[in-house]
């Protein structure tokens, strides 16, 4: 079948363009979506027959992009007006009156490519090439990226896949290189509330002499991200080139990777797994090496969290991405080693930006309440980069990593790198408190990770960043009545009766049971 | 895992709800899908967690739908007003100024089911009604109907999956039942322009004293459907009752199918389908013969057309399919019967409501113009038809169905139903027209099909009914340079310059070369 052209009247010989009308930003956010309003009654819509959810091309300049189409019948746009997306209106770069050309795209070859994938044939490195410079280009609808994505979990990735995928997702951002070597990095495969072991492992690695240049992600749908943390500490929002001047001065950084653009199809991706629940282990390994490689990491440590409700459920499902991790970053000479670490219950006390914070703070100031589960953690992840970056021999890295954390030099460390991006802050403390008692003495025997994380962001976390949730007790913990649980933290009175409006209703976050 | 309540205040012990907002109609056309925007600085947006592209589940009295949340930071919305798309507001019964409740949606459980399909998982009826059920209440999003679509062809759907499908699809739709035996009905799996069978098989079928309650669909993305030529010559816009009542004085009818919801997740998941170019053999099967069971039809006839640009392209695959639709039209107590046709070319002249109206009367007339490959198609579907439903012996139904249409009695019983429909209508005739001629003498060896089909959209079809293009030669006919192709009708003149620049622009819609 020939393809249709773009457009018709772009042809030659054609009249001049009539398919020309007048943007309007309609400051309509859908995140990464392109959507365009028209009229229903507009004479472009009828001549082309654009119908409510056709895909549109728009064109502007030297800037052109795909995006859905919605029909308008009321006042808030005029017939020879269309109405743009943030998403859409930031990518053709415009401004309000601009004139814009609307067409037919011209159809995507890469789509007959995840159609062939949905078949059962093989995805070559151009296929897989092709098909993530256009869902990085904004060409895809939600609609192509859950195929794409369904695909290749009911058809799985092979590595010669997982490779080309990897490469691919590399291929369309930026690229970091360090002149130093090696250079190190540690990654977490499905986040646990609380488990902020990253700032203390920087700190313990670049004390101990290896480059260790960090980025980190916000909360999405997390009570906080890494980067929400430590921006409670320090600045995070540093360009690329500020970056590289802490980890010059420093060896090591913990900043906001969303200025700096490592795997662009990477968040894109991510957002419909999310919807779908679907994380297929192609997909999964790409977007955590494609991140590492093109930060220029030569070596890096991958924390695997094993629990009934985390990301990964049992030993021998870790233990076979853990192989096939290592096999796949092997293919892009980055060496990597997986640590299989418990899954089971939250990390540390806090739970919310500054909560984690202070926890953070505590470890490297070696206080005497310091939270032992995040300190061990981080001790263990730091040891294992400490022996993969060659600083310690095998079996020794986690008592060399304890030396540096206990002599203080990791907390001078972290101390020298917030200096570095900008200048260190003290963590705030919510003014208003409550504490959640139990309602009978007992055995705490389970808590429910995700009621939890609920509690602190109905009490504002991460926006808020004092908010959060302080626990109390540990799973086999012997608990009396009336015993504080846990404490909820907010910024104003209204988030804090909100949240415990919730967690009064919800008695059953802590299970405990009599003895 | 345990799933998060619907909404934290709506618990036992929580106070008043706050979660009520103001029902702002924007008359956004979002078609089927449930859209609803709020300003993103509305205190729930914040205290719930709602970012943009979550999936809200919104209350007003006893109704209830999920929708997918689009943040607004313009004037076009207050902070304690909530906008929806058209869909949203006809599945809520809305009036402007309403209050609504909005909350987080109990967690789907039949995408888990899905999830099990794409890991290879067999669906089970129970599953099967149940993500269908989901789908018809509007709750999957179009990330969530993709994915199902993308599973049922990457794990092709066995036998018992395809009629758990079909069983399923007719469940949640109206079904008619009519007293009489045998009900026959005809579907036509992919569309050819042109092909325009069915009011000339319903007159022949419907004078043999066969029951035959017709009902069609408008054109979507084609010049016309059977629903909008059938217009031109007489109402099709009919409620059940009336339907009922034309059948029972005339045995027959040729109506819009829009006004009966007999199978209506099918809408849904076409539109996706057709995004993604994905047909898979269970989801085509369950589509039509759904549609079938549910309108109470005891025989049925499938046309299959095949050629290189149709939806079946070898004999094979037509078997195959053929094979498939009879054994799962068995498992509900249907006959049916494939024939298989020519699809490499337009049928009749016209393309385009009006124009294809004249054919049909053409052939109903014994017209000496008539155009014959429509008139034997119409002869070969009636004659099965006659067989299936006994009024005729094996190898004897095109003969009586020639009979009855050479008599006149095919073309009384038109006039009949289409006078019992509301009365018969003359076709327009366009006002504006303009021949496309050969370039060059020869013969003409192949012709662009949807180009064509894009040329009559370009002038008007099917909105404007007499709008469309007049094809004036087949393919092996030889061409003398400046002998006319085709013809296009619109009825304005910018529609005709429209769709002529195009013409002109895109000279390659008939081949013909130099004998």
């Amino acid at each position: 079948m020939t393809p249709e052209p773009s457009t018709g009247n772009a042809d030659a010989g054609a009249p001049e363009p009539i398919n020309v009308l007048v943007a309007r930003r309609l400051g309509i956010n859908t995140q990464h979506e392109a959507v365009i309003f028209m009229h229903e009654d507009c004479h472009i819509c009828r001549a082309e027959g654009f119908t409510a959810h056709t895909r549109i091309r728009i064109d502007h300049g030297k800037h052109s992009i795909i995006a859905t189409l919605y029909h308008v019948r009321s006042e808030i746009l005029h017939r020879n007006e269309v109405g743009l997306s943030e998403a859409a209106w930031r990518r053709l770069k415009l401004q309000d009156g601009a004139k814009v050309t609307v067409s037919h795209p011209a159809p995507l070859e890469s789509l007959s490519m995840v159609r062939g994938k949905v078949y059962g044939h093989h995805l070559d490195s151009e296929s897989l090439a092709t098909i993530i410079s256009d869902i990085t280009a904004g060409r895809y609808s939600d609609i192509h990226l859950s195929s794409f994505i369904t695909a290749c979990s009911a058809r799985p990735l092979d590595r010669s896949e997982t490779i080309g995928l990897t490469r691919a997702m590399i291929d369309v951002g930026d690229h970091l290189s360090w002149d130093v070597h090696p250079v190190v990095d540690k990654h977490c495969v499905g986040g646990l509330p609380g488990n902020r072991t990253t700032p203390i492992i920087v700190s313990i690695v670049a004390a101990s002499g290896l480059v260790m240049p960090k980025t980190s992600s916000r909360a999405i749908t997390s009570p906080a991200g890494t980067a929400d943390t430590m921006e409670v500490l320090a600045p995070v929002d540093l360009d690329l080139p500020s970056m590289r001047r802490v980890v010059e001065r420093e060896g090591g950084c913990i900043v906001w990777g969303g200025a700096v653009h490592l795997s662009p199809a990477d968040d894109t991706l991510i957002r419909v797994e999310r919807a779908l629940d679907l994380d297929s282990e192609g997909q999964l390994i790409a977007s955590v090496l494609s991140k590492k490689i093109a930060a220029g990491s030569s070596h890096v440590v991958l924390d695997i969290p094993v629990g009934a409700t985390a990301k990964v459920r049992s030993a021998d499902a870790a233990r076979a991405l853990s192989q096939e991790l290592i096999e796949v970053a092997r293919a892009f000479d980055l060496q990597a080693k997986a640590v299989i670490t418990d899954g089971s219950q939250p990390v540390g006390r806090g739970i919310g930006p500054a909560l984690e914070a202070h926890d953070v703070l505590a470890v490297l100031e070696n206080a005497p309440d310091a939270p032992d589960d995040l300190r061990e953690r981080a001790l263990l992840l730091a040891g294992a980069l400490l022996e993969l970056g060659g600083k310690a021999a095998a079996g020794e890295g986690r008592l060399l990593a304890a030396t540096v954390l206990d002599s203080g030099r990791a907390l001078t460390k972290f101390q020298r790198i917030c200096e570095a991006q900008g200048g260190m802050r003290k963590p705030p403390v919510a003014a208003h408190r409550h504490p959640i008692k139990a309602h009978n003495a007992g055995r705490a025997v389970a808590v429910d990770n995700r009621k939890l994380a609920r509690v602190a962001k109905l009490a504002g976390a991460p926006d808020a960043k004092v908010a959060g949730v302080e626990v109390h007790v540990s799973l086999g913990d012997d608990i009396d009545r009336g015993q504080p649980l846990y404490t909820i933290h907010a910024e104003t009175p209204g988030e804090l009766a909100y949240a415990l409006a919730y967690a009064s209703a919800t008695n059953d976050i802590y299970k405990v049971t009599a003895p």
